[in-house]
């Protein structure tokens, strides 16, 4: 049986070492347009801020350990161009103009997400870059390193834009942000966000909100980018509005597209063609908590994809529950979390929504070093069900949400979270966790 | 109606504020035969540790406060010495010498527990002191101030002993542990264990197991704890082998007791008298995984359970799920952590165990600063039920282990667990969590 993936990051390559090693017999082929497979990306603002770090260190499994120890057929420098369903043939174009046409029995396309680029005029232009790909991480890098960059702009304020506002700062390099819309992460309750905004700006940041970019100019070696009156100056400009999902390549083949144009998959990561499976950033996923399908292109569930499709493909049980919307970011000396629904959400999917914020503190009473940590809650006033929680705080964020992402996987209610019996110590918390004094708050509101 | 309360500390405090907060027109009265109430008695290795630090710093809320803002009547020096449940009165002593005798309507026993003195020739001198009280704490802190301590010999190799071993350090003592049983932390998986062991002997403790202490005995400045042929010596003995419940004045009224002597109560933390309460370290509960009664005297459960009485004292809803033994320390460099059974236990309740141990990472694949983390995780090959984790490690393990103790109080089988959705970002750990990659690996052997 020929298995065929589109894409050699996580999902595919997750795909293609678990389908292998469940069945050796199985012929594996990966189709990737660049040359780097299986990196990570999501370390790249943290290797760019070190510029000594070579950008290979992200790699976490090289091309030739899935050719010659696992067996893999890993094509790199191919890009799929189309998918002719009825043949079960993907035809492409590789990196020296070759075109090809390979037959599947069963195909995974894993094709991730793009950066999405703005209308703005002179967006296209050397310096204006943007950060997903690990080629995008080496050009980022060389531009620093190879000109004097003392300013950089970011438009966008979404988590790349704000670690990679702490990677500039931290190559000493001032930085300006910039977006369109008024409010400063407008899916974060705006106590919490202010927190965040608050750190930022204390770190020199310029945090410029209502500001839409109509043009990047350039005067010599510095870039402008302008919107109405104004223009914010740098040698580097980073285009960080958000991602959109590669998934052009299913939308001709006639797959059934999801939330934001995502390829809508089955918990066993099916499409609408039953020998096509999707995974990871171009693949929905169903959300645990409202029940309806997402678009929230991920790490953990690429990954998790990647592997029940290689276990579906060889027979095996792998349906997937769905995820929760659980994530986490660094920004300066904040930790950033989040998971479940905010109490927008909430509403647009018909719960009727409480919500809390409190502030707590990182250590227990009298303990030194203690440090505030904030937590919001929702929960719906009609089955008081948990609905979802954000936290902020310098430490004790990243690893606590956990507890409340499991909570939302098991459909717990806020009464039956606030009596889960956490871990205390003096160093690691109040003696009511943050999560529970959320909780024991927010049940007065039901 | 009269609410009476024996004991000032976190079970009975948090009662009494409750109570009188939900109604006010409560008569409540508290016993304390102490001085002290509402402390914080898990911080006191971290304020002894630091010889400037008052022992009050630990206070969370003085005597005062409760007494002029609260309204509540709380008589220090007055130590309850025995219960008549016909005429529902309580009768004791004060600490100048006077008897007293009191009435309730309904009584909260919130005793605590004390520290376990083995039968050793000379454990009752100067010198050789246990730490539960505040007093305790003012003893050892006045000890080490007053004379010349340079080597210290804790009795006892649990956390108390474990996290006073590194405040002796952090003071520049010499530290010798002992202890008659063989096996270091008996309740932790012993790869997990030797991790621990190891930490303490880096950093210079000596681990000394097997050795039965026979006496105490004083050679000027020098105390010795003598076994068999050899003694080890300090100015300071810490007599650290566990606590039992303070269930006598309970037993002496009749009241049922449980595991290890623990007062039994219900989910309502009701006695087998209706109109007698227990709650705090003096009190039993259901353990969330097995269903049967467990003594686990942790702070967290003190505190709930004395919210829990004062609200059903006040006739509002109050039943507790139980617990689920989710427990945290911190020994040097080191966190660890446990939830639910271990493989002995599960074997004891009637389960079928299976386990895993893993090796993870503390941050991302290529992250500066990644350390590792040990896991160990149980399930039950019948139901696949997670059954408990174990984790140790230098960061991320303290609250990490809350996902698993939600999943326990959730029921939630090892693939369920397996697929929640947490937190990913490279300072915070890999993208497949320690905790889910213990899962994933312990799946295989159900």
């Amino acid at each position: 049986m020929k298995f065929l993936i589109i894409g050699g990051d996580a999902a595919g390559m997750s795909a293609a070492s678990r389908a292998k090693r469940n069945m050796p017999a199985l012929e594996v082929t990966v189709l990737e347009k660049t040359q780097d497979v299986s990196y990570s990306a999501c370390g790249m603002p943290y290797n760019i801020a070190d510029r000594d770090a070579a950008v290979e260190n992200l790699v976490v499994r090289e091309a030739r350990v899935f050719r010659e120890k696992q067996g893999i057929d890993l094509r790199t420098g191919h890009e799929a161009r189309s998918i002719d369903r009825a043949a079960r043939t993907v035809s492409g174009t590789t990196s020296e103009g070759r075109e090809f046409t390979l037959p599947y029995d069963r195909l995974l396309i894993a094709t991730g997400a793009s950066p999405v680029y703005p209308q703005i005029a002179g967006i296209r232009q050397p310096g204006v870059l943007a950060l997903k790909s690990l080629e995008d991480g080496r050009s980022i890098k060389q531009w620093l390193s190879q000109r004097r960059v003392e300013r950089a702009v970011i438009v966008g304020m979404g988590y790349i834009a704000l670690e990679m506002c702490e990677t500039f700062r931290l190559r000493g390099i001032e930085v300006d942000m910039l977006k369109p819309r008024p409010v400063f992460l407008p899916w974060m309750n705006d106590q919490l966000a202010a927190v965040v905004r608050k750190e930022v700006e204390t770190q020199g940041v310029g945090v410029h909100l209502g500001l839409t970019p109509s043009a990047i100019e350039r005067r010599g070696e510095t870039l402008r980018v302008v919107s109405g009156g104004t223009a914010l100056e740098g040698q580097i400009i980073l285009i960080a509005v958000g991602v959109r999902p590669n998934s052009e390549i299913a939308a001709k083949a006639g797959l059934a597209l999801g939330p934001s144009r995502a390829i809508s998959v089955d918990p066993n990561l099916r499409t609408s063609d039953e020998n096509i499976y999707a995974a990871g950033d171009c693949a929905d996923a169903l959300h645990v908590v409202t029940g309806r399908k997402a678009w929230v292109p991920l790490a953990l569930r690429a990954n998790r994809g990647g592997w029940a499709v290689g276990d579906h493909v060889t027979g095996r049980p792998a349906a997937l529950q769905g995820i929760a919307g659980t994530a986490v970011f660094k920004v300066f000396e904040l930790q950033v979390a989040r998971t479940g629904l905010n109490w927008a959400e909430a509403e647009a999917f018909g719960f009727k929504p409480a919500e809390v914020v409190i502030e707590s503190r990182s250590r227990a009473h009298g303990h030194s070093g203690n440090k505030t940590i904030w937590v919001h809650m929702t929960a719906d006033k009609g089955s008081g069900r948990l609905l979802g929680a954000q936290m902020v705080g310098p430490e004790g964020v990243a690893h606590r949400i956990n507890a409340a992402a499991v909570a939302l996987h098991s459909g717990l209610t806020v009464e039956q979270f606030s009596q889960c019996d956490l871990a205390y110590a003096p160093p690691f918390g109040p003696v009511w966790d943050p999560l529970l004094t959320a909780a024991n708050q927010l049940m007065r509101q039901l």
